[in-house]
């Protein structure tokens, strides 16, 4: 490929004085900045009042960036509608589990299953479309803005109510069907109508762990839906542009495989301080320590996720470049860090990396959010830090998609299941694949993330399969012809989809594949792992009592002598959550047994592969001697001695 | 007496294929098994819509059980109560103290005081007792399931409201008496009208102590009225079938005296994992300790008050038989502590052990909570635990009841006082009754819970009244007349019946009695506890200032100088909490003035006497020599020395 | 002057048989009492049906204090109004946020805003006034209690909606002026009619800060609107009497300056145990140390603030004098105590220092809060604390105003931005204004607090303006004038009065009173200091990256170069939160160029100056040597060796 890494920025000309708007595309240009998203929140200026509309500004603009060379991504305003659509339609409002309506006055105030206001947004989308679709300027659009951004993926209003028992219905036919798949037998829970179901909100106690799972599927496919009738009406009237999302970070609450497969694009949100302060799962100490450089796997995990997502193209649409808002402490980034985030989002494959925002705002919500340029105009430190990586990024003059060493099967709906039935309070989804994700890192693998339907896993010499609620067939069949070497559980397959214990209980596997039998399971204080018989690693969280049968054996066994790993040929699994140690020792058997060349990379420095480059990243406030560790090759970037934030690039 | 213990285990037929009850009847007898509890959660099956009675599975699934030679007990099953009877009455959900509506969806949806759910219980409890009142199988029934689990007891409903305000017309008879008694005149709080008051919900700031404790008294009221209807059917359609409730660990917000009154057995349902991780004051080293055992006394405890709310006839309705799937983490419990589990029940005097659950349900909402056997119906752990409890106990051919070294009285009313106005944040009724009861335990004493308004306390030779808010007649007059040691307070009567301080201040007792005067009192920081003038104990949470007068004098003083605990004659009145130092001290004091034998139990080592025999059990992890400890005698089961998990039981 | 100090107590004569009020009188006079507040809570009892006025108790009440030769202050009742009205009027109730409505049942029931109430206060009130304003005992009238206690002064109801409506066109004029105040194009929030504006109450995310910003202005005014009509209509019908407010500790949720205004004596309600339990932001071993003492500083903080908030004359109308019932935990007082808080109270000027409550009442919500008196009318300690401080006060026979050495700007207005937008999540107002204030109190110095439009600074040496959020031209021109040293920041002028970032950036000064710009700002987990160049202090919390020009220079700086204080001549501009070590440093530096005479006071000892009299307190609990610290003079009260709770006064 000859494709060359681009950048962006989003920008607001609705937030400035018109006459900013040249000057402001002339330096974007000067930057080397190609892409400018725009417009994303700007309904109330595209419509201040019910077909009002003012699309006339909204064309300058797109004409002063276009005179200016600069490419367009287009957002439908959708994620934050008028008061006056609102006050014409309250019942759009979103209800939390408590029946509290969320109101307007920020964003993201409307359901996903409300008929009236997905009317209204194809209105504003084909209106948009038809006016800008095949502007030459207009490369491409965003759908929306941040899907499920604040809890907004699921609400309880009546609305919703209406969707989810047509949706049981599609699902199941009939209430005996569902009554079965659910098992409401169990404290008389059976209905005698599908239509006198209730969302699962409010109950003395526990509500089925069933119904609330099918309500979350029902969540997401309501996402999915109304992003859907969006692509298909933009496809048709904006035809050879991209359509394009921005997922955030840690965000669960809808499958993104299925929002990505209507999409040409999967974008993301980058914000390294803030989602390490407000959403990460590490102690105290690490996040002083990582303060002001993100947390290290973080950003490398979303961008193999979202690489995933729409079959292998995808963008960071927000780059953080400087302190946020929004997190419960925002210090400045570490300089360097931003032209890091850069460089590693390009090295995990981006198209495009476009820094939000352009120009810090100095009123409403975001004031304090930094933008590459400070409000009264002059540039931040975000700007120097783009103008580095930018060009930096002149010494690589091509782009290489890289055969991933290992893969980590990642599963939304098991993250779900999790949610819904913990068994024991530590019991994360996203934290235990991120555990297993951060130990092959350590060891300076590169990683896909595959999805859990994925047919063909032959492309990878180790496979990861680690809490998956429940198999898909073609999961199973990709497992029984895998000639790599492949790690289970724990708690893989410990349900059906209807969410109950499987037949022949967990881990519910061909005994060709694997022999091996969950006979119960058990959740542990956090001051209670178990240990090994052998080395200092020891099981956390949960474990799983494991009988093997035929050639399926242990290999290692805790002081108590049940087995916490078993294999079985090529096939592992694993009856515990791993602390790190145990997950180190089992991550160097099975890249020993895979024959995958491994790097014992010091805490915070990181290496991933592109093409025939490698790229590694010092998240650490240490030097890292690259020599030492065995890096080396025709330098494209940085030295062999890499500074904390530094980045250092290798042809081998 | 020659009747043995018996074992029982809890049974949903329902669930499983019909094809399968045969089997498990056979099994279930094989074990040694009796009793087999049904039917609990059945409404739906037994009345899916309203009226279309679905009786024949039920008596099937009862004749089944009846060939194998077992004896069924009946629950009634008005816990959860069908979909279609709530949207017929959907004001009969209960609503929380803000307002909210606690829907279907999981179970003990109702209000206690809803008038139409009664009448509907009561028309399923006759039906069920017409039908299966005289069947040979049926020894007994369970009315509903658990009063008061999932915080239940108190519900801010339009019911609760009318029957709360004809409740306290029924108490005070005129406004101006209630205005009165409450103290109204403060903060302008008066009434005109008994029915213009409201439950004591939402308001600025707090409510009248006084009114909150009316209502919290009510609540209980309607526990108990509710379970009375369903008692007074039972009688007279099911003669001479035992009457019985399950009660639940630490639920205190209705007076189990009052509802057990009603009964012929008074049962609970003995989760030792689940409630030391879900309901203990224990701090995390001791639940870390225990993780796997359970708190030594948090079982005897309520073994002890159960035997007294019934009059002496008690059950374990479920036991624990693996782990759990409610409580924040739920290990597998330590080998052997099922099999103890069960015996200490038996040395507490139960009639019956039943194990919940037989069999694992695969599905819904407890699906991870272990039974005898797994889901696919091979043994589980617990399983052989009981087997082996089974068998040692057949070492028992008697039973006996045991007179109790010491009693505690324990006291509904002041559990809600103190909940009402703790006036310190750790100041928790139950709390300090099970730090005394320990203490005791610490020793080696066999203890009874008796009831507030017990009248004669001659069988004991010590009796404790902590924390008790308000005085009886009865037990004043049992106290005076008591020729034992007693030990009185912290904060013993310090209020009225009306909740105010009575007029000659704390602890209103006869001069005759204890001249001692509560001049004022603090409550303290758990980081400021006050020490003692000698030796290494201090007050902890709550200390009062104490003046005395007559013969009354002081026995242990604090650092400043104040009387901590003084006695007139064998009457001792404790002026604080006392941290596990002071207490054993003074513990070691009365038992001494009794002249009570006391055993130095090592921690995790208890023991308890029934009849000729004593039981030792070994909650803690590491071996016990009884021989040491001067315990000996014939050996019954096990040895002199005790393991972890280990059950003694000799014969002195 | 030749004005003494007075005493006072609260009673409540509704409370106690009437045959009791003569002795009570008499004995409040015996003890030196001249001050009796009754009446403030009474209205039930004064009106318990509407129309059924009963004036005739509260006359004999008078009567029987004025005849024991006692001042009467008159509380209006409009704290708590009576059943009847609150179901008269329903919708006067205040809601809470999420829309919940705070019934009847304690106190503070009522909306601000409410105009049918607002109606009935004035009726009551012109009742009460007509009847008694003249007279001779009535001294004085306390309006309403404790105004925005319970968090109260902000309602979400019907009533608050339609006037913050009406607030925002007046202040507005039009909704496109309100718009471009608000920066409502930020994600499309702009209204169409300023009558479609809603509160700011639940929404997905954040709502725009401007928005919250008014509300909470508006919240404020309400609570000045509902007491100046009061004020009026007192001041018309009670002419000669003062009118007081009793404020609270640490309540910021409207401007005191603005109610104190249209007071003639702002009073405040000081409970120095119950504030440092319950809202301090001290750690647990300060919290430990000063349980029985409370905070050394927080008292004198308050006595500073309302002796400014009415013009200079101020009241304790409320002073502990023992265990409180409503903190945590409520320990009693070290012996001593409520002496010392009472002489402190007049050394920062009280004209009264009023004990709350001279009677402990044995029922309803505060029968655990103590009184001079026990329940059965013996004394309590507080008694005794009282007679001490009084027969202290003999020696003191003037009193005269302080000129204090330093001023602290404090504003509510600055309380309420960082509260909308803290960005750190420990940023708070009067915890970074109480810190400056503590350091200045560590260094002996007398301490005015002035309120933010002050315009002229030159009685002072040195002046502090910590964290005010906007500039008001006065105190732009007092800053510009004075000849003192000044210290202002962080985050001083950071704001406009719309919440935006000034277009010239912060702190928004000419450039000839501080040439110094935030280049950018961030706020900083509590485990991540900056630390100094030289020094041991830190900045934490909070930090901006200053800019100077012109003869602005940097004075300390951070490790990283960036200056955290700089000055340019006498004005000092602090660029962080600085920590106890770096703010002692700062203070030492200024009060050194202040040329202020300083005293390195031990921790828990205070002095304050008044007149010519030195005042010094000993909240520690170990003794001080005065000589030691310098402090020497004539001997007025105590001694030269200040044991703990020790207060020493002498003559300079
Ligand atoms: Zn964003
Ligand atoms: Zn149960
Ligand atoms: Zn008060």
């Amino acid at each position: 490929m000859n494709k060359k890494f681009e950048i962006g920025v989003c920008y607001y000309p609705e937030h400035w004085p018109e006459s900013l708007w040249p000057d402001d595309a002339r330096r974007m240009a000067a930057l080397g900045v190609t892409y400018v998203r725009i417009g994303e929140f700007a309904w109330s200026r595209l419509e201040p009042k019910r077909g009002d509309l003012r699309l006339e500004w909204l064309e300058r603009a797109i004409d002063v960036l276009h005179e200016a060379g600069l490419k367009v991504i287009l957002g439908t305003p959708t994620a934050t509608p008028p008061k006056w659509l609102v006050d014409e339609m309250p019942d759009m409002l979103p209800v939390d589990k408590e029946g509290k309506v969320l109101g307007f006055g920020s964003r993201r105030h409307y359901c996903f299953s409300h008929r009236g206001y997905r009317s209204e947004c194809l209105r504003i989308v084909e209106t948009l479309a038809e006016r800008f679709g095949n502007h030459p300027a207009v490369a491409g659009w965003q759908t929306d803005n941040e899907y499920g951004c604040h809890d907004t993926a699921r609400s309880w209003s009546e609305e919703s109510l209406a969707a989810f028992r047509h949706w049981l219905s599609d699902r199941y036919g009939s209430v005996e069907a569902l009554n079965s798949a659910w098992g409401n037998v169990f404290w008389s829970k059976e209905y005698t109508d599908i239509y006198a179901i209730d969302l699962p909100g409010l109950a003395p106690a526990e509500i089925n762990p069933a119904h609330r799972m099918d309500f979350y599927r029902f969540s997401s496919d309501q996402v999915v839906e109304f992003n859907r009738l969006q692509c298909d009406l933009l496809r048709k009237l904006s035809p050879g542009r991209d359509i394009i999302h921005n997922f955030m970070g840690r965000t669960l609450e809808f499958d993104h495989f299925a929002v990505g497969a209507d999409l040409d694009i999967s974008s993301w949100d980058n914000y390294p301080l803030g989602f390490l302060e407000d959403r990460s799962d590490a102690d105290d100490d690490w996040r002083r320590r990582f303060a002001r450089a993100g947390d290290p796997d973080f950003q490398a995990f979303h961008h193999d996720l979202y690489r995933a997502t729409s079959g292998g193209r995808w963008w960071v649409m927000e780059q953080q470049p400087g302190p946020v808002n929004w997190a419960d402490h925002n210090p400045v980034p570490r300089d360097g860090m931003v032209r890091l985030w850069t460089l590693e989002a390009f090295a995990h494959g981006a198209e495009v990396v476009s820094y939000f925002r352009w120009k810090q705002a100095p009123f409403a919500q975001e004031q304090m959010h930094s933008g590459l340029l400070r409000p009264d105009g002059v540039e931040a430190e975000g700007y120097f830090e783009a103008k580095s990586a930018i060009e930096a990024l002149q010494a690589v003059d091509t782009t290489a998609n890289t055969k991933a060493d290992a893969a980590i099967v990642f599963d939304y709906e098991s993250a779900w299941a999790w949610e819904v039935q913990p068994q024991g309070r530590e019991f994360d989804y996203f934290r235990l694949v991120f555990d297993h994700y951060r130990a092959l890192r350590r060891k300076g693998l590169s990683i896909d993330i595959v999805a859990p339907d994925t047919a063909d896993l032959s492309a990878y010499g180790l496979v990861l399969v680690p809490g998956l609620f429940a198999w898909s067939d073609a999961l199973v069949t990709a497992l029984c012809n895998f000639e790599g070497i492949a790690l289970i559980g724990p708690r893989s397959g410990s349900k059906t989809r209807d969410f109950s214990i499987p037949d022949g209980l967990p881990p519910d596997l061909p005994k060709n594949l694997a022999d091996v039998l969950v006979s119960r399971v058990e959740s542990l204080r956090p001051d209670c792992p178990v240990s090994l018989a052998d080395g200092e690693g020891a099981v956390r969280f949960w474990r799983e009592f494991l009988v093997t049968g035929g050639s399926c054996q242990a290999e290692i066994t805790a002081e108590d002598g049940w087995p916490v790993l078993v294999h079985q040929g090529r096939t592992h699994y694993l009856g515990g959550w791993p602390d790190d140690i145990l997950l180190d020792d089992i991550v160097a058997r099975l890249t020993t047994l895979a024959a995958l060349p491994t790097v014992d990379l010091p805490e915070g420095v990181r290496l991933r592969r592109h093409g025939d480059l490698t790229f590694v990243f010092n998240y650490g406030d240490t030097a890292a001697d690259l020599g030492a560790l065995g890096l080396d090759g025709e330098l494209i970037i940085g030295g062999s001695a890499l500074p904390p934030s530094g980045v250092s690039v290798f042809r081998q």
